[in-house]
């Protein structure tokens, strides 16, 4: 297979390791091009408004993706009704051979219409959400495909789709081989991972967390709206935001 | 538990993964301020060349970290022999409540002495290099404990540290939220995480994928040495070195 394009998408408000995650799988993939894609390229600022992440390439410049990752976040339904996102997620999924999503995610899927009336998954929060944009929600999935449309459960699942999809593409000797390169040998010291598994209490816990921990959500969103193109203005507001 | 500092080291050549996962489970605690500590605040760029992650702030900025977090990547080896980023762990070490590495950031601490005789665990491929050290390796443990010092094994073990450190510092039910939040419930489509159960074909495609995989390592390491302030140029050669 000769050397492809994939392209991860990055907005503001954006939940980093559902990026991340994948990232370290998919780049290992014989002839993988990464491009972390966005309206324009420089930093983008995650949800916790402390993390940036370098966008490579504009949306224009990668046309024809054989791979598109969306990654969630809190920013997620803005993501999802951003027209320019839109436009171009849709037009780089008629020719992509995967389209996926990672936690939330999913509802920029959705808001492109790719998933009307199909099966998906996104995180265990969001899934009336999806519901309600079209999609046949499975909570008790991991990682669901739909035809060319592999979506994942919440954040860390983005890991298990990029390694199935690695056994897709590549075959098992080479997705082992990727998931020995991150000695991804999970062994978590608790069990709540799943909302199945998490008691009442635990579960309102993360919901308030989920709302605290994302407190720049929408000054980043701010942020990156007003961005006038020179790098060095862009690259110095990050930085004096994060500083913070 | 008033606000706290946790501070996650950053170099180039670093593997993203590494400080990642960690930081979306580090930054659910109550009162944690995250910061990226490097030489310079600024872009830094990762193993894969194509990845640039911000750091928010100059190891001198934050000299006493509640919570220290070292990285790994193919870098990891530089980054132990950097003469100024170890006399910071040395010192920010001493007022420390916890000293964490995740992967190859171990040989960060043992080039900073730290790990002198003591139980420790890293990436399975630089376990050797961790007991020349002078550590002692413990090959099968993820998460290893000696005293304040917490090492995991490779990639994505710094996630079950983060976990298990959440655990320790605010209980059982906090940890399970952030558990539940990252909806950390993994369920890997193969069974070769780790080294006891990769065949020898995939240890051999790991091993020359890893190489294969960090092309830019020398060249961001060449170019972070050449950063002289303008935070302009700084960006703006990122974005070029990434473009390629």
């Amino acid at each position: 297979m000769s050397d492809f394009d994939i392209a991860i998408v990055l907005y503001p408000g954006m939940t980093a390791l559902d990026a991340i995650g994948p990232y370290e799988v998919l780049r290992m993939m014989p002839g993988a091009r990464i491009r972390f894609v966005a309206h324009e390229a420089g930093p983008v600022i995650t949800d916790s408004g402390v993390l940036a992440i370098g966008a490579t390439h504009t949306f224009a410049e990668v046309p024809r993706p054989r791979i598109i990752l969306v990654p969630g976040g809190p920013a997620a339904t803005a993501a999802s009704a951003d027209d320019k996102l839109l436009a171009w997620l849709i037009a780089a999924h008629r020719t992509s051979t995967w389209t996926t999503s990672v936690c939330t995610g999913a509802l920029v899927l959705a808001g492109a219409g790719l998933l009307d009336g199909e099966p998906a998954t996104t995180h265990w929060s969001a899934q009336q959400a999806l519901g309600l944009l079209g999609a046949k929600p499975q909570r008790e999935e991991r990682v669901v495909r739909t035809g060319k449309i592999v979506t994942a459960a919440g954040v860390s699942a983005g890991i298990d789709l990029a390694l199935w999809l690695a056994g897709e593409m590549f075959g098992r000797e080479q997705a082992e081989a990727i998931q020995l390169n991150i000695e991804y040998d999970p062994r978590p010291p608790f069990d709540a991972g799943h909302v199945s598994k998490a008691s009442g209490a635990v579960k309102r816990k993360a919901l308030a967390d989920m709302v605290r921990s994302a407190p720049e959500m929408r000054a980043s969103e701010t942020f990156v709206s007003s961005l006038t193109g020179a790098q060095k203005t862009l690259w110095r507001s990050a930085i004096r935001r994060m500083r913070r």
